[in-house]
């Protein structure tokens, strides 16, 4: 089976996508030896609901045991009161240091089954299935786990690597089209900021993606993934490369936390976090308009995104407040060409407030 | 300044031992460029009455700010939730990435303050000041960090080295005689472990050490120190010599369960497990008579101990419930001679039961 290797100082694994896998997931964890372990599914009973038939079906066939232990869905259950509860659960189940966890959800659940298998005993093995197209092409994928703290998101956390990744495409059938739509943002945001030739594939194919068509969605996977463990691979920590995943994220996250993670998802806010990344990038003449106009066009082409009500002053506000920033001094993922983006650090209080603004005025005239 | 140094895969800091280091704190942070950064220290209200001035005294005159964050005094607290609240102050303190961290406590400070670290923000630096002589000699080095779940000790946590420790015996002279009698019995574990000499050393110097003179305290401090660096600096993640430092801890742990952590102290619980283990390897002949006898008396010298109430089959099962047996078989420590212990995986129930029988037999005699 073909995969994708995401090789990092600390880490060395397969990243599989494959229409049908799910059915081959026993079999596949045997290959990497989890099977004699206590093996414990993270899930959510909606996930649990579509899917987990088949996930015990291809356990059964291979005669092994998994337990599944829920959580409730949703970003305010990614709590660490939640993983302290699935710990307790483990001890119970008399889960040891060789126990084995699947995440088998969104990118909830992948971040919060990576975490509580980064500290339960300080340290057990895990492999994401991932359930979404967000999570398929991008949290499963680069080790970062962790819950939030009432005053942000992913406050806490440590980075730890699954054994494999596993994407099945067919899987995304069940899931939401607007969550497909807010997905591919990421996909949007891979090409712009590493691949030129992909982001011409996506303006040819995203009628494809959108309806669900299994060859593209997982060419289209294949590729996002490909350039995320490119870049991963090469900067595990973020002290580089690896911030240039950041593009769009540093408004996005503005606009999530001012809305408080509720009306948008994160592909939404990333979304109109890329189209004041491009107006920044234009006004800075570092950009063309040709391609800024592509790049906006293939955008609207996912959306209409929800509009949110948030002045400029406070968007930008929190961006100064955004983890990511070390220091006073804006630091920006600016894209440059369609399959280019480059870390400034030189960004001003004005430029990122004219920004904003461009955004803001793009989200009353477009915005839902 | 003299210094011990752990030298593992992924962590090599100093470890200094030297009386009046407190007052030069500031200065040694200093030197590994903690001071550029938002420093924050965690400690309980009774070890900050007592050496709150003397740290601050030694940072005012660094003009360095340091926010002191309280965590509650006990084991009970040792829980995620106190380490979650506290990331929130951090936090809305404005910490980043670059913040820093002291643990400025004893063993349940040093363990949440360094899990803190691993997990705020997925991981930032931190330095420990540990203030009891269990803490200086023992929990302080090796990077194990972490808290208590409701099901067991130490449940979830990380390995997490500190960029240094710093040991000040002068600390020692507020900490309560039967903390410092309880501490010392790690010493004797590890002379018994690793280092005959010392064994003799601390048989000559024992009365000097309980009194408190500095000059004992410090070498015995350092002697510890190194013999633990030594193991963990071989063996960071406890696959193999490392194993060497639980011993008298599977006997020390089920008594500290059946007792659910009250009643006894840690050390005191493991100079029980130690005299289990002593006469289980009697029984074997793999340990003389000679040298048994002399383990014990140095033991009985650091007591007398507190009774508990367990019956032997449920201290027995409580061994087997033990997070270090992966198996249903017997891993256990055996003190071969003075200075040396071995891992052996063969140990029946049988044994086990008549080592702890023994071992109640004693305590019914000579515990108070």
């Amino acid at each position: 089976m073909r995969s994708i290797r995401v090789q990092t100082a600390s880490a060395d694994y397969p990243v599989f996508v494959q229409p049908g896998l799910l059915k081959k997931l026993a079999a596949q964890l045997q290959r990497i030896g989890g099977e004699q372990r206590s093996i414990f599914v993270v899930t959510s009973p909606e996930i649990w609901s579509h899917w987990g038939e088949a996930f015990q079906a291809s356990f059964a066939a291979k005669k092994i045991e998994v337990s599944p232990l829920f959580v409730p869905s949703g970003e305010r259950h990614k709590r660490l009161a939640i993983v302290e509860r699935l710990a307790e659960q483990m001890s119970h189940a008399g889960a040891k240091r060789d126990a084995f966890l699947i995440a088998f959800g969104g990118g909830v659940i992948g971040d919060m089954t990576g975490f509580l298998a980064a500290i339960y005993m300080r340290g057990i093995c895990y492999v994401q299935a991932p359930t979404t197209y967000l999570a398929q092409i991008d949290s499963s994928v680069g080790g970062k786990t962790g819950v939030n703290l009432r005053v942000g998101k992913n406050m806490v956390g440590s980075f730890h690597h699954p054994l494999a990744v596993f994407c099945d495409p067919q899987i995304l059938s069940t899931l939401p089209p607007r969550e497909l739509r807010a997905g591919i943002v990421e996909s949007v945001k891979a090409a712009v900021l590493g691949d030129a030739r992909y982001f011409a594939w996506l303006e040819r194919n995203l009628d494809k993606l959108l309806a669900g068509e299994e060859k593209p969605l997982t060419q289209a996977i294949e590729t996002s993934v490909r350039i995320k463990a490119t870049i991963v691979s090469a900067d595990e920590r973020e002290s580089g490369q690896r911030m240039l995943l950041n593009l769009g994220h540093t408004v996005g996250h503005a606009i999530e936390s001012s809305t408080r993670y509720r009306g948008l998802l994160h592909g939404e806010a990333v979304a109109w976090g890329m189209l004041a990344a491009v107006h920044l990038a234009q006004a800075r003449a570092a950009l063309s308009s040709i391609q800024a106009e592509r790049i906006e066009q293939l955008l609207f082409r996912l959306g209409p995104f929800p509009r949110f009500l948030a002045s400029a002053q406070s968007l930008l506000e929190r961006t100064a407040a955004d983890k990511k920033h070390l220091q006073r001094a804006h630091r920006f993922v600016l894209p440059v060409a369609i399959g280019k983006a480059i870390v400034v650090e030189d960004v001003s209080q004005k430029e990122l407030l004219a920004a904003i603004q461009s955004m803001l005025r793009i989200m009353k005239e477009r915005g839902v």
